[in-house]
């Protein structure tokens, strides 16, 4: 079993459902369960029809709900049709939502009792719920006779309170829930941040359709981050694995982006054009140039990346922008500083070393050191302010990728460089 | 509290005891649990000394392990004595653990039964057990009389069987299990990987020592998510959130690694002086260097992304590495040409708009075009390649940043470029 979890990647469907087929039944169960939905849908798909009821039925509602979104549209209602009539019903309310909101990712299998009952009916019920494979019984949900949440208590407090003790005196009536709409980001956060087991999701009256459980969430963190990072690299985010991922899908999220980053950069090239003279005159300034123009790229790759993630995480929303703006210009100035020093060495010792750059030496270190500080400073803050805006304007602001940064500061780079040139070198050199 | 929660990244320590102490009994101890340790230990030192043992009381053993290593070693004895004696031992164990490995990151306090016990007598005796603050009743844990475990038994399963079967008849043997010094990433992997709620922590000899539940994993997820993206924005991951994170010790993570790129851009600034002489005679080849070099980047970015990644999740391991150098070939290859239709169309369209380049139109564009997919095959290759490298030599395969990737590849790409010019342009412009 081992054996095949580690070359399941490389498996084609076909492979999969044979070494499958292969495993002792227990073994096969446990690894059904592991698998991914697209994964689940290949072996239900490739295997007999009589195996298929077994492994259609072995799944909870919202996994099965999840399958069927990733069988071809012409075998979803045969498979359907397999799951026994209540689990149908329950399905079918489930593929209602969208896959990535809070209701496409809940499980209607909750335990609830009524608030009026007492601690003992409450544990004699909740136990007779459990034997219809319920999510988990870690949290009792009360609701009253219109399915409205009137507050949780944890099958924990049931057992360790007096029997004769009223459930609606026992339950914490305070209690965080989702919509059933909410993005299934925001929803890991709420699990997240209030450290729960699991979340109750509620429609619009209040009342309760499901709930979702922390390890639905560990997936879906953990999913959410390989797409920013995606995102972050530069290019679409891939919908599965790097080595699952066809070759002619994977080329195109790629070469997207590479091309719109390919059109962007020819902005810098035509903004070298128009310093051709300069360069004409002084090819040394050329030399320089990708020195320059990448540490505005790598600043703005720092501060973009930092701004992302912590809007992901919720650390920072759009009303901070300011105080971004003014902690990224100090932060560009100090790292610009920084470099600024390091560009004025390298100027210094290599004239002194090979005579290079002669009485220009002084006026070239400063338009290198001045430019630097400039270059690295407006990556700093564009960088940060990105994502700011593509947020603002209801994009991603993980699209505000490395290589988008570098692309947009380089043509900035190239003016601010050649201008500090023409102040500092017109004269001597130009 | 909803104010106080969205107010906290930005009040100091003082100004978050000061509004801590305005809450509500209840309340507080709600916001309380759902601070991050650093939170915890400023409010227990902040408040008094009355108030501080309430509050140390108040978190569960591995909680508390945790403020402990947050506060300065002078206090760590003081707030250890006011523990209660059976957690002061407890939480002398967890601390002998690193604070990333399972051992650090387990709670002592899991449901345990003997395996001959009847169902009915565990059900009574994890009830009982339940009144002391476990960490989850979920899974019963079945360990013999030297501690080692046997086998686990969901406590809904012990509710719904017959009362007088054994626990060893109902019990799962065939199980999930980490060891102590298990790095707290693999962990979060295998909790994962099996859809589980919880994994037991053994030592060598097969001794439980205590659980890790999900909810612990969801925050271990994202937090090396959030490092791994620092990384891969190009500098040292901060330790806490961005707005919350001091100037100077932001700027010392940034600066490192900003001017280690920086003097490896000074390997381009080196290669392109050696075609100084280029540059001299045809000015138009300088203004493409940022155009051929940033797509190189650009490329290498979006390889190293996606294999930093798939390793992270445990889909790439170390031996795929020849798999991977060929599809990432196949996609250079397919990138670049893409990359260098466009490039063609950009010279030949100059120059029937502008007349610029004359007869050595076509020869531009060669270089151009041969010079792109040398570049961006170039790029994902040493891109998707890097990440590998560090990872033999035992570094952060996700040090292979955007920034640093794109940096490696501008010294080939220059050399790359300049030598296709000498090669199609001699005769015309050279």
């Amino acid at each position: 079993m081992e054996e095949i979890q580690d070359l399941w990647p490389l498996l084609t469907a076909e492979e999969r459902v044979e070494s499958f087929s292969m495993l002792s039944r227990d073994d096969a169960e446990d690894f059904f369960q592991g698998l991914t939905s697209r994964g689940q849908a290949q072996i239900v798909l490739g295997c007999s029809p009589r195996e298929r009821k077994l492994w259609m039925r072995l799944l909870a509602p919202d996994d099965a709900a999840d399958v069927l979104q990733e069988v071809p549209e012409e075998n979803r209602a045969e498979l359907m049709d397999l799951l026994d009539v209540a689990t149908q019903r329950e399905v079918r309310a489930l593929l209602a939502y969208a896959e990535d909101q809070a209701g496409g990712l809940m499980s209607p299998r909750f335990a609830r009792v009524r608030p009026d009952l007492t601690v003992e009916e409450a544990v004699r019920y909740v136990r007779r719920q459990a034997q219809d494979r319920l999510e988990t019984i870690y949290y009792v949900y009360v609701l009253d006779s219109t399915q409205k949440l009137q507050g949780v208590v944890s099958f924990r407090e049931l057992l360790t309170a007096p029997a004769d003790k009223l459930v609606c005196e026992l339950m914490e009536s305070d209690l965080v829930t989702v919509p059933e709409d909410m993005d299934q980001e925001h929803v890991a956060e709420a699990i997240a941040q209030h450290d729960i087991l699991a979340v109750p999701v509620v429609d619009g009256e209040g009342r309760m359709k499901g709930i979702v459980t922390v390890d639905d969430v560990v997936d879906v963190v953990q999913s959410e981050a390989t797409e920013d990072m995606h995102k972050i690299g530069g290019m679409e985010a891939l919908d599965s694995p790097y080595l699952q991922t066809r070759f002619l899908p994977m080329i195109r999220k790629r070469a997207g982006w590479l091309s719109v980053l390919f059109l962007g950069e020819m902005f810098t090239t035509a903004a070298m054009s128009r310093y051709e003279e300069h360069v004409a005159r002084a090819v040394v300034l050329a030399i320089f140039v990708p020195l320059i123009i990448s540490s505005g790229g790598n600043s703005g790759s720092q501060a973009s990346t930092l701004v992302i993630r912590a809007m992901a995480l919720g650390q920072v929303k759009l009303r901070d922008w300011h105080r971004i703006v003014r902690r990224e210009l100090l932060s560009g100035f100090a790292l610009g500083g920084i470099l600024a020093l390091v560009g004025i060495a390298r100027v210094v010792l290599w004239d002194m070393l090979f005579q290079t750059y002669g009485e220009a030496t002084p006026f070239l270190a400063a338009t290198v050191a001045v430019s630097l500080v400039g270059v690295v400073m407006w990556g700093t803050v564009s960088g940060a302010m990105l994502p700011f805006i593509l947020r603002a304007f209801g994009f991603d602001p993980a699209s505000a990728s490395a290589p988008f940064v570098a692309t947009l500061v380089d043509v900035a780079g190239v003016m601010i460089y050649f201008n500090a040139a023409g102040i500092f070198l017109s004269g001597t050199l130009l």
